[in-house]
């Protein structure tokens, strides 16, 4: 019997949560982290993650500075969607036999930068042998345990915010996986980060490339923002879209016990992605949907915060965010309308878990 | 170029050192777990591990309930040998294509049983798709910072000491891989270990196996033997033997700046090692020194406490401790002396790592 990744998560968590009953657990399993009290103004906050070669990245095409680069991202971002702020990390490696030297220095090179980014460092972790490439990534944080946003607070009428433009991340990996990208490109995207070389000119074909990658590989976290926003407490729940709106809207509405309306075409695209998706022959209404790896926030808030959140964060200093929809009951389920408000149903569900198994393995 | 486990560790050092400047960081890289200040009074113990397949264990001879069982308590392990207890686990699996529900239930049972007679539970964790199962266990725990115990504190003359008995989980190990334990005898420690059936009967040859696998799949951990020796502060270093006291005391030795000088005899074996030893052609003195996983705690002492130790742990209540040697200047290295007071000069140098990838790989 093979088990969706829905049906592996519902099945853990029901053997977990049978199980934590301690008081000192103010979050439990089924959030971006985990959240254990330690005094009245502190909480910690704990994630972990992995990246596993040939199932989120390939080695013919991902260079070992930016896989420390995503890992760090993509793992330091579940501290902030709770409203907490970021502080150690352990790196767990798995390693092939005849690792080079260099390769193991790029790789934390692009970890270490990107912790330092965010005022977290990485303080230990482990080695072992493995077959394939794995890096698993434990991040921990504090936060005050009144400043918490987990995914189970949405209420029916919140209106459903998503910060940046989504889609490219989603898009990148497609072209790197069908080898549409070259891995010179991937080269460039790691240039520039490191400063060894300045951006392409924008408008420039080179340029499209490199910015669709960075999307990928280093992902916009909204650190600044989450701490605004967390700190405003104005967040009904909040996630990052790691998965795609389809999958992690669908864990708020889980968590919070509602549905969701989601009008497709106020969900901000990358503005690079219409154009290569047109090549890509990808499916736009796919891509804003399903298409994860972002990193954005998702967070809901009572309409009558609104104009609180624009305070906030309406300026230029701070990331787009746009409304794409609202809370409805539990009982409407999770709705997406198309460009003329007609209901698109063919997204009704979707497993990330078995369209990674199936798509991203090479 | 191919790294040793030594190289590869040291490599990894030299770079995080360089970046872990936070005050905030008591005990970095380099320890049983990390240390991180979190109030006056306590501090964030934590440390992450894998177990790998076909690295670290088979599927071919282990279970899923004693996968489960082991990997938290390696884990666990390390927050123990820090003078810490424990808190929370977090568990990211790397899963095959087609994995059993019953598998996951097994796996999460072991832990979950494990995790909670140490006071601590599960608290979250990650699922991945993997070509070979992974199981990497994050725990996390607390400690008064003046208590905590490191690798680094070892002075000259200084008596080394380790519990319980050593070189049981190697042998069972080493039987395993050649096939040599009998899977329906694997499943016989879960049975027992279950509470489903009662321990075989003491003296019998199926007693016996089944008394060196448990050595293996549910290791000794000494947790009120760590917290009595962390709140009387006499230790003046403390590692758990996970790779065996080869590596393990070098550990020490390393981060003391300090020798070493063992004698052989004196480190205890598990009662049956030297029969199956003897039907296995396994070395005794090779696995004394060598055998991992036994998880037993190594540490060392000033010799003007060796009467409060006594006091301390000097009663059947708690686990045997045995003195193995002393505290010698760097200058003097790493020394084992025979039987005879006879130098053993073959162990000078033990590298698990690699070991572990030309031995325990299937």
């Amino acid at each position: 019997m093979r088990l969706s990744e829905k049906e592996l998560i519902s099945l853990i968590r029901r053997k977990l949560e049978a199980n934590v009953t301690s008081a000192e657990v103010i979050v439990g399993p089924g959030d971006d982290a985990a959240v254990i009290a330690q005094s009245a103004d502190e909480a910690l906050v704990i994630s972990t993650d992995a990246l596993v070669e040939d199932v989120h990245f390939s080695l013919d095409w991902a260079t070992a500075f930016l896989l420390g680069v995503k890992s760090l991202l993509s793992s330091i971002s579940d501290i902030f969607a709770m409203g907490a702020r970021p502080q150690a990390c352990l790196v767990s490696l798995g390693l092939p036999a005849g690792i080079e030297p260099s390769f193991i220095e790029d790789l934390f090179d692009g970890m270490i930068r990107q912790a330092n980014r965010f005022g977290a460092c990485i303080v230990g972790g482990n080695i072992s042998r493995s077959e394939k490439l794995f890096v698993n990534m434990t991040v921990t944080g504090l936060v005050h345990p009144g400043a918490v946003i987990t995914r189970a607070g949405a209420k029916v009428g919140d209106s459903i915010y998503v910060t940046g433009e989504l889609g490219g991340a989603a898009l990148a990996a497609k072209c790197l996986l069908k080898r549409r990208i070259n891995r010179l490109t991937v080269v460039r995207v790691e240039s520039i980060l490191r400063g060894d070389s300045e951006a392409p000119l924008t408008g420039s074909d080179d340029a499209s490339l490199v910015e669709l990658l960075a999307r990928f590989f280093v992902p916009k976290i909204r650190a600044d923002e989450s701490q605004l926003l967390a700190e405003a407490r104005i967040c009904t729940s909040m996630i990052d879209l790691s998965d795609g709106i389809g999958s992690d809207l669908g864990h708020i509405c889980q968590e919070s016990g509602v549905g969701a309306l989601v009008e497709i075409d106020s969900i901000p695209l990358f503005d690079m992605v219409p154009a290569v998706a047109m090549t890509e022959e990808s499916d736009l209404t796919e891509l804003a949907i399903c298409g994860g790896e972002d990193y954005e926030l998702l967070f809901t808030i009572d309409p009558s915060d609104e104009a609180r959140l624009q305070q906030l964060l309406g300026t230029d200093v701070w990331c787009p965010i746009s409304k794409i929809g609202r809370i409805i009951s539990k009982s409407e389920g999770l709705i997406y309308l198309g460009k003329n408000g007609e209901l698109l149903d063919q997204f009704a569900g979707f497993d990330h878990f078995a369209r990674r198994a199936e798509g991203h393995r090479q």
